[in-house]
Protein backbone atom coordinates (compact mmCIF):
# COMPACT_ATOMS: atom_id res chain seq x y z
CA UNK A 1 0.00 0.00 0.00
CA UNK A 2 1.39 3.30 -1.36
CA UNK A 3 -0.44 6.44 -0.44
CA UNK A 4 -0.07 10.06 -2.24
CA UNK A 5 1.93 11.59 0.28
CA UNK A 6 4.31 7.99 0.49
CA UNK A 7 4.63 7.95 -3.23
CA UNK A 8 5.30 12.23 -3.42
CA UNK A 9 7.75 11.49 -0.90
CA UNK A 10 9.19 8.23 -2.83
CA UNK A 11 9.84 10.94 -5.88
CA UNK A 12 11.17 13.46 -4.24
CA UNK A 13 13.80 11.39 -2.11
CA UNK A 14 15.07 9.14 -5.00
CA UNK A 15 14.94 12.27 -7.13
CA UNK A 16 13.14 10.25 -9.89
CA UNK A 17 9.17 9.35 -11.10
CA UNK A 18 10.00 6.37 -13.26
CA UNK A 19 7.63 3.18 -13.41
CA UNK A 20 9.59 0.12 -15.23
CA UNK A 21 7.20 -1.83 -17.38
CA UNK A 22 7.83 -5.83 -16.00
CA UNK A 23 6.81 -6.77 -19.57
CA UNK A 24 9.38 -9.71 -20.45
CA UNK A 25 8.57 -11.76 -23.84
CA UNK A 26 10.08 -15.13 -23.24
CA UNK A 27 11.57 -14.94 -27.25
CA UNK A 28 13.39 -11.61 -26.54
CA UNK A 29 15.15 -12.34 -22.72
CA UNK A 30 18.68 -13.13 -23.31
CA UNK A 31 19.58 -16.91 -23.96
CA UNK A 32 21.55 -17.87 -20.74
CA UNK A 33 18.39 -17.62 -18.35
CA UNK A 34 16.87 -20.31 -19.79
CA UNK A 35 18.89 -22.60 -17.64
CA UNK A 36 16.78 -21.25 -14.65
CA UNK A 37 13.42 -23.11 -13.42
CA UNK A 38 11.83 -20.12 -13.78
CA UNK A 39 13.49 -17.63 -16.68
CA UNK A 40 11.17 -15.10 -16.43
CA UNK A 41 10.97 -14.49 -13.05
CA UNK A 42 15.20 -14.74 -12.98
CA UNK A 43 15.04 -11.39 -16.24
CA UNK A 44 12.72 -9.88 -13.49
CA UNK A 45 14.52 -10.29 -10.24
CA UNK A 46 17.67 -9.08 -11.90
CA UNK A 47 15.98 -5.93 -13.58
CA UNK A 48 14.51 -5.64 -10.44
CA UNK A 49 17.94 -5.58 -8.11
CA UNK A 50 19.59 -3.47 -11.15
CA UNK A 51 17.59 -0.45 -10.94
CA UNK A 52 14.96 -0.12 -7.76
CA UNK A 53 17.32 2.97 -6.73
CA UNK A 54 16.41 4.57 -9.87
CA UNK A 55 12.39 4.04 -9.96
CA UNK A 56 9.35 4.87 -7.41
CA UNK A 57 7.16 1.70 -9.44
CA UNK A 58 7.11 -1.36 -11.60
CA UNK A 59 4.33 -1.97 -13.48
CA UNK A 60 4.13 -5.46 -14.95
CA UNK A 61 1.61 -6.25 -17.88
CA UNK A 62 -0.81 -9.15 -17.14
CA UNK A 63 -0.77 -9.81 -20.86
CA UNK A 64 2.99 -11.07 -20.76
CA UNK A 65 2.25 -13.66 -18.37
CA UNK A 66 -1.12 -14.43 -19.63
CA UNK A 67 0.31 -16.26 -22.77
CA UNK A 68 2.45 -17.98 -20.80
CA UNK A 69 -0.29 -19.83 -19.30
CA UNK A 70 0.05 -21.67 -15.17
CA UNK A 71 3.65 -21.01 -15.45
CA UNK A 72 3.20 -17.31 -16.65
CA UNK A 73 0.93 -16.35 -13.64
CA UNK A 74 2.98 -17.82 -11.81
CA UNK A 75 5.92 -16.08 -12.42
CA UNK A 76 3.66 -13.13 -12.20
CA UNK A 77 2.67 -13.96 -8.54
CA UNK A 78 6.30 -14.29 -7.89
CA UNK A 79 7.73 -11.25 -9.21
CA UNK A 80 4.63 -9.05 -7.31
CA UNK A 81 6.23 -11.22 -4.24
CA UNK A 82 9.69 -10.00 -5.44
CA UNK A 83 8.71 -5.86 -6.18
CA UNK A 84 10.33 -4.02 -3.18
CA UNK A 85 7.57 -2.73 -0.89
CA UNK A 86 8.57 0.91 -1.34
CA UNK A 87 7.69 0.84 -4.99
CA UNK A 88 4.57 1.47 -6.14
CA UNK A 89 3.19 -1.83 -7.73
CA UNK A 90 0.97 -1.57 -10.65
CA UNK A 91 -1.01 -4.33 -12.02
CA UNK A 92 -1.16 -2.98 -16.20
CA UNK A 93 -4.19 -5.33 -16.54
CA UNK A 94 -6.44 -2.96 -18.51
CA UNK A 95 -9.92 -4.95 -17.08
CA UNK A 96 -13.34 -3.42 -17.45
CA UNK A 97 -16.62 -5.46 -16.93
CA UNK A 98 -19.91 -4.93 -15.01
CA UNK A 99 -20.02 -4.27 -10.98
CA UNK A 100 -20.40 -8.07 -9.71
CA UNK A 101 -17.47 -9.04 -12.54
CA UNK A 102 -15.05 -6.50 -11.47
CA UNK A 103 -15.31 -7.03 -7.93
CA UNK A 104 -13.57 -10.57 -9.11
CA UNK A 105 -10.65 -8.67 -10.95
CA UNK A 106 -10.29 -6.81 -7.92
CA UNK A 107 -9.96 -9.50 -6.23
CA UNK A 108 -7.40 -11.38 -8.17
CA UNK A 109 -4.98 -8.58 -8.40
CA UNK A 110 -5.41 -7.28 -4.86
CA UNK A 111 -6.74 -9.92 -2.41
CA UNK A 112 -3.20 -11.49 -1.49
CA UNK A 113 -4.58 -13.90 0.67
CA UNK A 114 -6.45 -15.80 -2.34
CA UNK A 115 -4.01 -15.32 -5.23
CA UNK A 116 -0.71 -14.57 -3.64
CA UNK A 117 -0.97 -10.99 -5.37
CA UNK A 118 -1.67 -7.54 -3.67
CA UNK A 119 -0.55 -5.17 -6.30
CA UNK A 120 -1.30 -1.08 -4.78
CA UNK A 121 -2.65 -0.18 -8.59
CA UNK A 122 -4.63 -1.65 -11.59
CA UNK A 123 -4.79 0.09 -14.90
CA UNK A 124 -8.73 0.09 -16.19
CA UNK A 125 -10.30 0.45 -19.62
CA UNK A 126 -13.09 3.28 -18.97
CA UNK A 127 -15.52 2.07 -21.44
CA UNK A 128 -18.34 0.11 -19.53
CA UNK A 129 -18.32 3.36 -16.68
CA UNK A 130 -18.40 3.40 -13.12
CA UNK A 131 -19.41 0.31 -12.41
CA UNK A 132 -16.51 -1.12 -14.21
CA UNK A 133 -14.08 1.31 -11.48
CA UNK A 134 -16.17 1.49 -8.19
CA UNK A 135 -15.73 -2.03 -7.11
CA UNK A 136 -11.75 -1.48 -6.95
CA UNK A 137 -12.49 1.75 -5.08
CA UNK A 138 -13.58 -0.88 -2.18
CA UNK A 139 -9.79 -1.55 -1.70
CA UNK A 140 -8.93 0.72 0.90
CA UNK A 141 -5.75 3.21 0.17
CA UNK A 142 -5.82 0.99 -3.49
CA UNK A 143 -4.92 3.08 -7.00
CA UNK A 144 -7.27 2.81 -9.93
CA UNK A 145 -5.85 4.17 -12.98
CA UNK A 146 -8.00 5.16 -15.87
CA UNK A 147 -7.30 5.08 -19.83
CA UNK A 148 -7.59 8.47 -20.83
CA UNK A 149 -5.39 9.10 -23.75
CA UNK A 150 -3.41 6.09 -25.15
CA UNK A 151 -0.33 6.12 -27.20
CA UNK A 152 -0.49 3.94 -30.19
CA UNK A 153 -1.94 4.34 -33.51
CA UNK A 154 -5.20 3.06 -32.35
CA UNK A 155 -6.00 6.02 -29.59
CA UNK A 156 -7.16 7.88 -32.73
CA UNK A 157 -10.12 5.43 -33.49
CA UNK A 158 -12.55 6.73 -30.45
CA UNK A 159 -10.31 8.68 -28.13
CA UNK A 160 -10.41 12.05 -29.74
CA UNK A 161 -14.16 11.61 -30.82
CA UNK A 162 -15.96 14.75 -29.71
CA UNK A 163 -18.74 14.83 -27.59
CA UNK A 164 -20.92 16.74 -25.37
CA UNK A 165 -18.11 16.99 -23.10
CA UNK A 166 -14.80 17.82 -25.13
CA UNK A 167 -13.21 14.63 -26.41
CA UNK A 168 -13.75 11.28 -25.22
CA UNK A 169 -10.93 11.19 -23.45
CA UNK A 170 -11.92 14.74 -21.87
CA UNK A 171 -15.19 13.50 -20.97
CA UNK A 172 -13.29 10.15 -19.44
CA UNK A 173 -11.40 12.49 -16.90
CA UNK A 174 -14.53 14.58 -15.96
CA UNK A 175 -16.59 11.52 -15.44
CA UNK A 176 -14.24 9.44 -13.37
CA UNK A 177 -13.26 12.62 -11.10
CA UNK A 178 -16.39 12.32 -9.53
CA UNK A 179 -15.86 8.39 -8.66
CA UNK A 180 -13.04 9.39 -6.45
CA UNK A 181 -10.50 12.26 -6.28
CA UNK A 182 -6.58 12.46 -6.58
CA UNK A 183 -5.55 10.22 -3.90
CA UNK A 184 -7.09 7.13 -5.57
CA UNK A 185 -7.14 7.72 -9.23
CA UNK A 186 -4.61 8.19 -11.71
CA UNK A 187 -5.02 8.79 -15.78
CA UNK A 188 -3.24 7.27 -17.89
CA UNK A 189 -1.53 9.65 -21.42
CA UNK A 190 0.45 8.72 -23.82
CA UNK A 191 4.03 10.64 -24.19
CA UNK A 192 3.35 10.87 -27.70
CA UNK A 193 0.52 13.04 -26.83
CA UNK A 194 2.58 16.09 -25.34
CA UNK A 195 0.47 18.61 -26.96
CA UNK A 196 -2.68 17.49 -24.99
CA UNK A 197 -0.99 17.55 -21.18
CA UNK A 198 -1.85 21.55 -21.04
CA UNK A 199 -5.47 20.47 -21.62
CA UNK A 200 -5.48 17.35 -19.24
CA UNK A 201 -3.87 19.70 -16.62
CA UNK A 202 -7.38 21.49 -16.66
CA UNK A 203 -9.50 18.39 -15.73
CA UNK A 204 -7.11 16.81 -13.98
CA UNK A 205 -4.71 19.48 -11.99
CA UNK A 206 -3.37 17.43 -9.45
CA UNK A 207 -3.76 13.66 -10.45
CA UNK A 208 -0.91 11.47 -11.06
CA UNK A 209 -0.95 10.79 -15.01
CA UNK A 210 0.82 7.36 -15.31
CA UNK A 211 2.75 8.32 -19.00
CA UNK A 212 3.45 5.32 -21.32
CA UNK A 213 5.20 5.59 -24.78
CA UNK A 214 8.55 7.86 -23.59
CA UNK A 215 11.57 5.49 -25.70
CA UNK A 216 10.39 2.45 -28.07
CA UNK A 217 7.28 4.67 -29.12
CA UNK A 218 9.07 7.92 -29.75
CA UNK A 219 7.15 10.33 -26.73
CA UNK A 220 9.41 12.81 -25.57
CA UNK A 221 10.43 13.52 -21.65
CA UNK A 222 10.90 17.08 -21.77
CA UNK A 223 7.62 17.76 -23.94
CA UNK A 224 5.53 15.42 -21.01
CA UNK A 225 7.50 17.34 -18.50
CA UNK A 226 7.08 20.88 -19.87
CA UNK A 227 2.81 20.80 -19.71
CA UNK A 228 2.48 18.09 -17.67
CA UNK A 229 4.71 18.16 -14.36
CA UNK A 230 3.09 19.81 -11.18
CA UNK A 231 4.27 20.85 -7.59
CA UNK A 232 4.17 17.62 -6.66
CA UNK A 233 5.34 16.30 -9.84
CA UNK A 234 2.24 14.40 -10.78
CA UNK A 235 4.19 12.12 -13.11
CA UNK A 236 4.47 8.18 -13.09
CA UNK A 237 6.77 7.86 -16.83
CA UNK A 238 6.97 4.57 -17.62
CA UNK A 239 9.77 2.66 -20.15
CA UNK A 240 9.27 -1.07 -20.49
CA UNK A 241 11.32 -2.25 -24.17
CA UNK A 242 13.89 0.85 -23.96
CA UNK A 243 15.04 -0.98 -20.65
CA UNK A 244 14.31 -3.81 -20.12
CA UNK A 245 16.03 -4.86 -23.41
CA UNK A 246 18.51 -2.45 -23.63
CA UNK A 247 20.76 -5.20 -24.09
CA UNK A 248 20.02 -9.37 -24.82
CA UNK A 249 23.55 -10.84 -24.09
CA UNK A 250 24.89 -11.18 -20.28
CA UNK A 251 25.08 -7.81 -19.31
CA UNK A 252 21.31 -6.88 -19.85
CA UNK A 253 21.13 -5.91 -15.87
CA UNK A 254 23.40 -3.50 -16.02
CA UNK A 255 22.68 -2.23 -19.94
CA UNK A 256 19.06 -1.96 -18.27
CA UNK A 257 20.97 -0.09 -14.88
CA UNK A 258 22.12 2.44 -17.68
CA UNK A 259 19.18 3.05 -19.55
CA UNK A 260 17.20 3.79 -16.05
CA UNK A 261 19.76 5.82 -15.22
CA UNK A 262 19.86 8.26 -18.18
CA UNK A 263 16.17 8.80 -17.35
CA UNK A 264 16.59 9.34 -14.07
CA UNK A 265 19.18 11.82 -14.17
CA UNK A 266 16.84 13.63 -16.78
CA UNK A 267 14.16 13.36 -14.36
CA UNK A 268 15.53 14.95 -11.89
CA UNK A 269 16.83 18.08 -13.72
CA UNK A 270 13.13 18.21 -14.38
CA UNK A 271 12.20 18.04 -10.76
CA UNK A 272 14.63 20.59 -10.22
CA UNK A 273 13.05 22.71 -12.71
CA UNK A 274 9.50 22.44 -11.69
CA UNK A 275 11.02 22.96 -8.27
CA UNK A 276 9.52 19.94 -7.06
CA UNK A 277 12.83 19.11 -5.25
CA UNK B 1 -13.61 -23.31 -34.93
CA UNK B 2 -16.88 -22.51 -35.43
CA UNK B 3 -17.59 -20.36 -38.87
CA UNK B 4 -20.36 -18.31 -39.36
CA UNK B 5 -22.08 -21.13 -41.57
CA UNK B 6 -21.65 -23.76 -39.03
CA UNK B 7 -23.01 -22.06 -36.49
CA UNK B 8 -26.01 -20.75 -38.31
CA UNK B 9 -26.12 -24.71 -39.02
CA UNK B 10 -26.23 -25.54 -35.12
CA UNK B 11 -28.90 -22.89 -34.47
CA UNK B 12 -31.11 -24.22 -36.58
CA UNK B 13 -30.92 -27.84 -36.03
CA UNK B 14 -31.18 -27.14 -32.25
CA UNK B 15 -33.62 -24.14 -32.29
CA UNK B 16 -31.82 -22.21 -30.04
CA UNK B 17 -29.32 -19.86 -29.79
CA UNK B 18 -28.54 -19.73 -25.92
CA UNK B 19 -25.32 -19.41 -24.68
CA UNK B 20 -24.51 -19.93 -21.37
CA UNK B 21 -22.34 -17.82 -18.91
CA UNK B 22 -19.96 -20.29 -17.30
CA UNK B 23 -19.63 -17.90 -14.35
CA UNK B 24 -19.16 -19.63 -10.96
CA UNK B 25 -18.87 -17.99 -7.74
CA UNK B 26 -17.45 -20.39 -5.25
CA UNK B 27 -19.40 -18.51 -2.34
CA UNK B 28 -22.58 -19.58 -4.76
CA UNK B 29 -21.88 -23.12 -6.32
CA UNK B 30 -23.94 -25.86 -4.14
CA UNK B 31 -22.14 -26.73 -0.94
CA UNK B 32 -21.85 -30.83 -1.50
CA UNK B 33 -19.36 -30.25 -4.07
CA UNK B 34 -16.37 -28.78 -2.12
CA UNK B 35 -15.63 -32.21 -1.33
CA UNK B 36 -14.44 -32.75 -4.95
CA UNK B 37 -10.64 -31.78 -5.75
CA UNK B 38 -12.10 -29.28 -8.24
CA UNK B 39 -15.13 -28.05 -7.12
CA UNK B 40 -15.86 -25.49 -9.64
CA UNK B 41 -14.39 -27.52 -12.52
CA UNK B 42 -17.44 -30.31 -11.20
CA UNK B 43 -19.99 -27.47 -11.32
CA UNK B 44 -19.50 -26.34 -14.62
CA UNK B 45 -18.89 -30.15 -16.12
CA UNK B 46 -22.70 -31.06 -14.93
CA UNK B 47 -23.79 -27.48 -15.96
CA UNK B 48 -22.30 -28.22 -19.63
CA UNK B 49 -23.55 -32.28 -19.31
CA UNK B 50 -27.03 -30.96 -18.81
CA UNK B 51 -27.45 -27.65 -21.14
CA UNK B 52 -25.22 -29.00 -24.11
CA UNK B 53 -28.30 -30.26 -26.18
CA UNK B 54 -30.21 -26.78 -25.42
CA UNK B 55 -27.64 -24.20 -26.37
CA UNK B 56 -25.17 -22.86 -29.25
CA UNK B 57 -22.46 -21.45 -27.02
CA UNK B 58 -20.83 -21.41 -23.69
CA UNK B 59 -19.04 -18.11 -21.94
CA UNK B 60 -17.28 -18.29 -19.52
CA UNK B 61 -15.86 -14.87 -17.76
CA UNK B 62 -12.30 -15.05 -16.98
CA UNK B 63 -12.92 -12.72 -13.84
CA UNK B 64 -14.60 -15.91 -12.25
CA UNK B 65 -11.42 -17.87 -12.47
CA UNK B 66 -8.62 -15.02 -11.83
CA UNK B 67 -9.88 -14.08 -8.74
CA UNK B 68 -9.04 -17.90 -7.16
CA UNK B 69 -5.29 -17.26 -8.62
CA UNK B 70 -3.32 -20.44 -9.83
CA UNK B 71 -6.14 -22.62 -9.00
CA UNK B 72 -8.56 -20.91 -10.88
CA UNK B 73 -7.11 -20.58 -13.67
CA UNK B 74 -6.60 -24.36 -13.87
CA UNK B 75 -10.04 -24.36 -13.30
CA UNK B 76 -10.49 -22.37 -16.45
CA UNK B 77 -8.41 -24.42 -18.50
CA UNK B 78 -9.92 -27.61 -17.49
CA UNK B 79 -13.61 -26.27 -18.06
CA UNK B 80 -12.52 -25.50 -21.76
CA UNK B 81 -10.99 -28.62 -21.93
CA UNK B 82 -14.79 -30.04 -21.54
CA UNK B 83 -16.87 -27.33 -23.79
CA UNK B 84 -18.57 -29.74 -26.66
CA UNK B 85 -16.51 -29.10 -29.81
CA UNK B 86 -19.34 -28.55 -31.63
CA UNK B 87 -20.53 -25.22 -29.39
CA UNK B 88 -18.98 -21.92 -29.74
CA UNK B 89 -16.25 -21.25 -26.93
CA UNK B 90 -16.19 -17.70 -26.05
CA UNK B 91 -13.71 -16.14 -23.28
CA UNK B 92 -15.22 -13.20 -21.74
CA UNK B 93 -12.12 -11.53 -20.95
CA UNK B 94 -12.59 -8.14 -22.42
CA UNK B 95 -9.31 -7.62 -22.91
CA UNK B 96 -7.87 -4.22 -24.67
CA UNK B 97 -4.40 -2.69 -25.35
CA UNK B 98 -1.60 -1.85 -27.70
CA UNK B 99 -0.89 -4.05 -30.48
CA UNK B 100 2.43 -6.29 -29.11
CA UNK B 101 0.48 -6.61 -26.15
CA UNK B 102 -3.14 -7.93 -27.55
CA UNK B 103 -0.79 -10.12 -29.69
CA UNK B 104 0.25 -11.81 -25.90
CA UNK B 105 -3.45 -12.11 -25.06
CA UNK B 106 -4.61 -13.22 -28.27
CA UNK B 107 -1.88 -16.27 -27.46
CA UNK B 108 -3.08 -16.27 -24.37
CA UNK B 109 -6.59 -17.39 -25.00
CA UNK B 110 -6.53 -18.53 -28.90
CA UNK B 111 -3.22 -20.23 -28.79
CA UNK B 112 -3.93 -23.98 -27.15
CA UNK B 113 -0.23 -25.85 -27.76
CA UNK B 114 1.64 -22.70 -25.08
CA UNK B 115 -1.47 -22.12 -22.82
CA UNK B 116 -3.94 -25.01 -23.08
CA UNK B 117 -6.94 -22.89 -24.29
CA UNK B 118 -7.94 -22.39 -27.82
CA UNK B 119 -11.43 -20.35 -27.19
CA UNK B 120 -13.20 -19.67 -30.79
CA UNK B 121 -13.82 -16.38 -29.67
CA UNK B 122 -12.79 -13.46 -27.36
CA UNK B 123 -14.51 -10.45 -26.56
CA UNK B 124 -13.03 -6.88 -26.63
CA UNK B 125 -13.13 -3.91 -25.11
CA UNK B 126 -12.53 -1.37 -27.97
CA UNK B 127 -11.57 2.25 -26.09
CA UNK B 128 -7.86 1.65 -27.74
CA UNK B 129 -8.97 1.26 -31.09
CA UNK B 130 -7.66 -0.49 -33.89
CA UNK B 131 -5.10 -2.28 -32.60
CA UNK B 132 -6.49 -4.05 -29.05
CA UNK B 133 -8.71 -5.52 -31.95
CA UNK B 134 -6.62 -6.90 -34.86
CA UNK B 135 -3.88 -9.11 -33.62
CA UNK B 136 -6.85 -11.83 -32.78
CA UNK B 137 -8.01 -11.61 -35.94
CA UNK B 138 -4.22 -13.31 -37.39
CA UNK B 139 -5.78 -16.36 -35.42
CA UNK B 140 -7.47 -17.89 -38.73
CA UNK B 141 -11.46 -18.59 -37.93
CA UNK B 142 -11.38 -16.79 -34.82
CA UNK B 143 -14.10 -14.27 -33.67
CA UNK B 144 -13.88 -10.99 -32.09
CA UNK B 145 -16.39 -9.91 -30.24
CA UNK B 146 -16.65 -6.31 -29.63
CA UNK B 147 -18.12 -4.20 -26.43
CA UNK B 148 -21.15 -2.05 -28.38
CA UNK B 149 -23.74 -1.26 -25.71
CA UNK B 150 -23.06 -2.59 -22.65
CA UNK B 151 -25.91 -4.12 -20.34
CA UNK B 152 -25.32 -2.47 -16.67
CA UNK B 153 -25.29 1.26 -15.44
CA UNK B 154 -22.36 2.58 -16.26
CA UNK B 155 -23.18 2.06 -19.97
CA UNK B 156 -24.66 5.39 -19.90
CA UNK B 157 -21.47 7.28 -18.43
CA UNK B 158 -19.86 6.87 -22.04
CA UNK B 159 -21.53 4.10 -24.54
CA UNK B 160 -24.61 6.82 -25.23
CA UNK B 161 -22.19 9.94 -25.34
CA UNK B 162 -23.19 11.89 -28.58
CA UNK B 163 -20.46 11.91 -30.77
CA UNK B 164 -19.83 13.19 -34.64
CA UNK B 165 -20.37 9.27 -35.43
CA UNK B 166 -23.76 9.20 -33.39
CA UNK B 167 -23.39 7.69 -30.35
CA UNK B 168 -20.00 6.29 -29.16
CA UNK B 169 -21.37 3.01 -29.40
CA UNK B 170 -22.94 3.81 -32.92
CA UNK B 171 -19.22 5.32 -33.63
CA UNK B 172 -17.55 1.93 -32.19
CA UNK B 173 -19.67 -0.25 -34.80
CA UNK B 174 -19.37 1.79 -37.46
CA UNK B 175 -15.30 2.33 -37.29
CA UNK B 176 -14.85 -2.11 -36.29
CA UNK B 177 -16.94 -2.73 -39.63
CA UNK B 178 -14.20 -1.39 -41.37
CA UNK B 179 -11.38 -3.67 -39.72
CA UNK B 180 -13.37 -7.29 -40.75
CA UNK B 181 -16.65 -8.84 -41.57
CA UNK B 182 -19.64 -10.53 -40.23
CA UNK B 183 -17.80 -14.00 -40.49
CA UNK B 184 -15.25 -12.70 -37.72
CA UNK B 185 -17.08 -9.54 -35.79
CA UNK B 186 -19.57 -9.83 -33.35
CA UNK B 187 -20.68 -6.85 -31.16
CA UNK B 188 -22.05 -7.21 -27.22
CA UNK B 189 -25.46 -5.52 -27.12
CA UNK B 190 -27.04 -6.07 -23.84
CA UNK B 191 -31.10 -6.95 -23.59
CA UNK B 192 -31.63 -4.35 -21.32
CA UNK B 193 -31.31 -2.05 -24.64
CA UNK B 194 -34.04 -3.23 -26.70
CA UNK B 195 -34.98 0.25 -28.18
CA UNK B 196 -31.78 0.80 -29.88
CA UNK B 197 -31.47 -2.88 -32.09
CA UNK B 198 -33.30 -1.37 -34.46
CA UNK B 199 -31.09 1.74 -34.78
CA UNK B 200 -27.47 -1.34 -34.11
CA UNK B 201 -29.00 -3.34 -37.12
CA UNK B 202 -28.73 0.22 -39.44
CA UNK B 203 -25.01 -0.36 -38.75
CA UNK B 204 -24.74 -4.09 -38.41
CA UNK B 205 -27.01 -5.65 -40.48
CA UNK B 206 -25.49 -9.18 -40.59
CA UNK B 207 -23.11 -9.53 -37.44
CA UNK B 208 -24.09 -11.98 -34.43
CA UNK B 209 -24.76 -10.04 -31.25
CA UNK B 210 -24.26 -11.03 -28.07
CA UNK B 211 -26.77 -10.52 -25.87
CA UNK B 212 -26.33 -10.31 -21.88
CA UNK B 213 -29.04 -9.10 -19.78
CA UNK B 214 -31.77 -11.41 -20.69
CA UNK B 215 -32.47 -12.27 -16.72
CA UNK B 216 -31.33 -11.31 -13.81
CA UNK B 217 -30.39 -8.03 -15.23
CA UNK B 218 -33.89 -7.74 -16.30
CA UNK B 219 -33.85 -7.79 -20.31
CA UNK B 220 -36.45 -9.43 -22.36
CA UNK B 221 -35.95 -12.14 -24.67
CA UNK B 222 -38.96 -11.35 -26.90
CA UNK B 223 -37.83 -7.25 -27.29
CA UNK B 224 -34.43 -8.22 -28.42
CA UNK B 225 -35.91 -10.19 -31.04
CA UNK B 226 -38.54 -8.36 -32.20
CA UNK B 227 -35.71 -5.79 -32.81
CA UNK B 228 -32.62 -7.62 -33.46
CA UNK B 229 -33.48 -10.98 -34.96
CA UNK B 230 -32.19 -11.58 -38.76
CA UNK B 231 -32.60 -14.15 -41.03
CA UNK B 232 -29.44 -15.89 -39.73
CA UNK B 233 -31.01 -15.46 -36.47
CA UNK B 234 -27.97 -13.06 -36.21
CA UNK B 235 -28.20 -13.35 -32.30
CA UNK B 236 -26.95 -15.37 -29.67
CA UNK B 237 -28.60 -14.33 -26.46
CA UNK B 238 -26.74 -14.85 -22.61
CA UNK B 239 -27.63 -16.17 -19.63
CA UNK B 240 -25.80 -16.62 -16.68
CA UNK B 241 -27.05 -16.69 -13.09
CA UNK B 242 -30.26 -16.98 -14.23
CA UNK B 243 -29.55 -20.50 -15.15
CA UNK B 244 -26.47 -21.41 -13.23
CA UNK B 245 -27.96 -20.33 -9.69
CA UNK B 246 -31.53 -21.87 -10.36
CA UNK B 247 -30.53 -24.08 -7.68
CA UNK B 248 -28.08 -24.65 -5.00
CA UNK B 249 -29.04 -27.80 -3.94
CA UNK B 250 -27.89 -31.06 -4.71
CA UNK B 251 -30.73 -30.75 -8.60
CA UNK B 252 -28.38 -27.96 -9.33
CA UNK B 253 -28.16 -29.27 -12.79
CA UNK B 254 -31.62 -30.32 -13.26
CA UNK B 255 -32.74 -26.73 -12.41
CA UNK B 256 -30.20 -25.55 -14.72
CA UNK B 257 -31.43 -27.62 -17.30
CA UNK B 258 -35.03 -26.36 -16.77
CA UNK B 259 -34.40 -23.25 -17.06
CA UNK B 260 -32.20 -23.44 -19.89
CA UNK B 261 -35.05 -25.48 -21.37
CA UNK B 262 -37.98 -22.65 -20.55
CA UNK B 263 -35.49 -20.19 -22.79
CA UNK B 264 -35.03 -22.82 -25.63
CA UNK B 265 -38.88 -23.28 -26.07
CA UNK B 266 -38.90 -19.37 -26.40
CA UNK B 267 -36.20 -19.25 -28.79
CA UNK B 268 -37.64 -21.93 -31.02
CA UNK B 269 -40.80 -19.72 -31.53
CA UNK B 270 -38.84 -16.49 -32.22
CA UNK B 271 -37.07 -18.49 -34.81
CA UNK B 272 -39.97 -19.81 -36.02
CA UNK B 273 -41.86 -16.65 -36.23
CA UNK B 274 -38.72 -15.06 -37.70
CA UNK B 275 -38.68 -18.24 -40.51
CA UNK B 276 -35.13 -18.82 -39.68
CA UNK B 277 -36.37 -22.14 -39.30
Amino acid sequence: MLSRHQLIDQIKRKKTFLCIGLDPDIEKIPAFLHQYADPVLEFNKRIIDATKDLCVAYKPNAAFYESKGIKGLQSLIDTYKYLPKECLSIIDAKRGDIGNTSDQYAQAFFNEEVTGMGFDAITITPYMGNDSVTPYLKYEGKWVIILALTSSVGSKDFQYLNTEHGHLYEAVIQKANTWAGADRIMYVVGATKSEEFTNIRKYAPDNFLLVPGVGAQGGSLEDVCKYGITKDCGLLVNSSRGIIYASNGEDFADAARAEALKLQVQMEEELEKASVI
